[in-house]
C-alpha cells in the first residue's frame, strides 16, 4: 500500500477512479463522490476540448473549479479516444486528424495540441498521447502494432518537451505494445527510459480476451519502475484488478460501476445482479448487506430499486451507480488491508468474485455511454 | 406560522411539498432533499397503484419503508390525475374506469378503493378522492362543475366511512367548484361540515389564468377552518405562493422547481433563468449568490451548469432540481419569518419574484412528466 501527492491532496494506492468523462461522473455530485470514498476522477481531454473547450475551463479557473472538485484529478490525453470515437481523417507523425463528435467541425490532436489541453485543464496528473490501435488482430496487425508502439515513443518525447506545467501536473508515459510480449518489452524499455512521474499501461481492454488481459499486465506490470505509481487504464472487473494488484498495479480507471449502474446492473461480493429481472419482483433485501452506500445503508429493497428502473426514474441509476462505486471504493479498502497484513486468502474469501473468471470481456473506461 | 404533527414527524407551515409521484421526487435521493431542506413529500396513489401496486409496497413494509423516506409522506388520491392523464372508460357514482399507463388493463377506482390503496400505501396525509374536472370552459361546464361538487361531497362520505386507519392516517377533504365561487361556497360548507383533520383547495391550476386562480383561492381559504392545515393542491409560482399564504394556505405541492429543474429552468429571486441560453456560455456566476444549494455552495458556474445540459448530462437536472427546490425551501423560511415578525415588505425585498405577476400559467402537481 502507498500513496501519492498531487497539489490537490494525496490519495491511497491502489486507488480506483471512475471516470468523469465531460467533468461530471454521470449522474452524481462532488459530494455523493466524496461519501462513497471517491478521492481521485478521471476526466477526458478530448471531449472537454470539443465541449465546452478548454479555453473556457481555463478562463473559468480550471477543471476543478469548473467541476467542483478540490481533491486530485487526472486527464487521459485522448489517443484512446480518437480511435474508439473519432472519424479519423489522418493519422501520422505529425500528428490525427478527424472530425469533432460535437458539430463534425475538422480536428487535428498531436502531442503538442494534446499537452497545450491538458496544461489549460490543469489536472493533476495528465497523460501523453499515444497511437493507441484496437486490441483485435488484423492482416497487418503487427506492423500496425510496431508502428504505433514506435510512434509512441517518439510522440512522448514531445509531449514531454511540450509539457509546460512540470511543476503542477505530473506528466505519466504510456507503455503500448498490445499482446505481443516483445513488442511491450520494447515499449517498456523505451518508456520507462523516460524520465517521468509515474507511467502507464495503455492499449489493454481494448477488444482482446480476459486471459490475454491478464498475461500482458502479469508481464509488463513488474518490469515498470517500482518507485513511481504505475496506471493501468480502462480495466476492470474486481478479479481484473486484484490481479494487476498483486502484480504491483497502483491505479485503475474504468466505466463499468457507472455504466453497468445506469443500465441496472449492480455488483456484490458474489457477483452482479441484473435489476429489471423479474425474481427482484418482491425481493425485500438490499443490495449487498456489507455495503454502506446510500442505497444499502437506507435498508432500499432491490423491489425498489427494480421499480425505479421499470419506471425510467433517474433515481435508479444515481443509486446504483453509487453503489457500484461504493463496491469498487470498499473492495480498495480491503484490498489495502491485504497488502498491510498479507491476508489475501481472507479477500479472496470475503470476496468470491474475486476468485472467479469474469466471463464478460472488459470494457475500456473512456468509450462512449 | 403554525406546524403539523404527524406520526412521522411534525413540519413547520406554510409547507412546500415537492412531488415524488412514483416514490421517488425525479433524480434525488432522500439525504439530498433533507439537506435542501424538505420536510414532507407528495406521493401519488394513482400512479403506484398502477405500477409497482400499492398491495406490494405494503408488503415491503408500506410507502415509508419503500422509497426509504422517515419524514411525513402525502399521497394524492388519484382523482386529479385521472382526468389528467387517463383515458377514462366511464364515470358515475360508483366511480372510475380507465385504462392503465403501464399496460393498458382496465382499472377501477372508487372512493372505497382510493381509500384502500392510501391506507396500504401508508401515508401521513391521504386525500380523499374527488370528481376533478377540467378548469376550461366548454358548453356544458357549469352543469359538469355543479355535478363534480355534488359527487365530491357524497364521495367524501364514502372516503371517511372506508378509510381503515383514521387514527395513523389523516385524511383531508378536497373543496372543489371551480371558478365559480358560488359553487365554491357550496362546496366549502359541504366540505367543511365533515369532520377531517384537514381540508384542500382542489380544482385550482387546472388551466385557468392566474387571476382566477388568485380570485379563488383569496375567497376560498379564508372561509376553511383556521385550526386546521389548509392545502392549496398543484399552485404553484413564488408568487402565487405569497398570495395564497396570506390568504391562510399552509401547505402547497408542484413539481415546478423539478420539472423546471429539468429542463434547465432555475429559479432565482429575480426570476428564472433558462440556462442552455447562450448568454450563459461563459458565465462564471452561480445561480443565485445567496443560495446554500449544492451548485451555489459548491460554486459550480452557470457556464458549468450549462455544459452539463449541453452534453445532455443527468448531474444539470438534479443540480437545478435540487436548487430549484432550495430555492422554495429558502422563500418559505424567509415567509415563515415574515409571518413570526410581520416583515411582509421586507419580504417582498429580497424576493422581486413575489411582487410580479407571473407570465405562465401555473402547473399542476401531478401531471405526468
Amino acid at each position: 500500500m502507498g500513496s501519492v501527492q498531487t497539489p490537490h491532496g494525496t490519495f491511497d494506492t491502489p486507488a480506483f477512479l471512475p471516470v468523469g468523462s465531460r467533468a461530471t461522473v454521470k449522474g452524481l455530485t462532488v459530494e455523493q463522490l466524496r461519501a462513497v470514498g471517491v478521492r481521485i476522477v478521471l476526466a477526458n481531454a478530448y471531449h472537454l476540448m470539443l465541449r465546452p473547450g478548454h479555453e473556457l475551463v481555463a478562463e473559468l479557473g480550471g477543471l476543478h473549479r469548473f467541476m467542483g472538485w478540490d481533491g486530485p484529478i487526472l486527464t487521459d490525453s485522448g489517443g484512446y479516444q480518437i480511435y474508439s470515437l473519432a472519424h479519423i481523417s489522418t493519422i501520422d507523425d505529425d500528428g490525427v486528424s478527424f472530425r469533432s463528435f460535437v458539430d463534425g467541425s475538422a480536428v487535428h490532436l498531436s502531442p503538442e495540441r494534446a499537452m497545450e489541453v491538458q496544461n489549460a485543464l490543469g489536472a493533476d496528473i495528465i497523460m501523453a498521447f499515444d497511437d493507441c490501435p484496437p486490441g483485435r488482430d488484423t492482416l497487418d496487425a503487427d506492423k500496425r502494432r510496431r508502428e504505433a508502439h514506435e510512434r509512441t515513443l517518439r510522440w512522448l518525447e514531445r509531449c514531454r518537451a511540450a509539457h509546460a506545467r512540470p511543476d503542477e501536473q505530473a506528466l505519466f508515459g504510456i507503455v503500448q505494445g498490445g499482446t505481443d510480449l516483445d513488442l511491450r518489452l520494447a515499449s517498456l524499455e523505451g518508456v520507462c527510459n523516460v524520465e517521468l512521474p509515474g507511467y502507464a499501461i495503455g492499449g489493454v481492454a481494448v477488444g482482446e480476451s480476459a486471459q490475454d488481459i491478464r498475461r500482458v499486465v502479469e508481464f509488463t506490470a513488474p518490469r515498470m519502475p517500482a518507485d513511481k505509481p504505475r496506471y493501468l487504464m480502462g480495466v476492470g472487473y474486481e478479479r481484473d484488478l486484484v490481479t494487476a494488484i498483486r502484480a504491483g498495479v497502483d491505479m485503475f480507471d474504468c466505466v463499468l460501476p457507472t455504466r453497468n449502474g445506469r443500465n441496472a446492473n449492480a455488483f456484490t461480493p458474489v457477483g452482479r445482479i441484473q435489476l429489471r429481472n423479474a425474481r427482484f419482483k418482491e425481493a425485500e433485501t438490499v443490495l449487498d448487506p456489507g455495503c454502506d452506500c446510500p442505497a444499502c445503508a437506507g435498508r432500499l429493497s432491490r423491489a425498489y430499486l427494480r421499480h425505479l428502473f421499470l419506471s425510467g426514474e433517474m433515481l435508479g441509476p444515481i443509486l446504483v451507480s453509487l453503489h457500484n462505486l461504493r463496491h469498487y471504493q470498499r473492495l480498495m479498502l480491503d484490498i489495502h488491508k491485504a497488502i498491510r497484513e498479507d491476508t489475501w486468502s481472507a479477500l479472496a474469501e470475503a470476496w468470491p468474485v474475486t476468485r472467479e473468471l469474469e466471463p464478460t470481456p472488459c470494457t475500456n473506461s473512456t468509450q462512449q455511454c
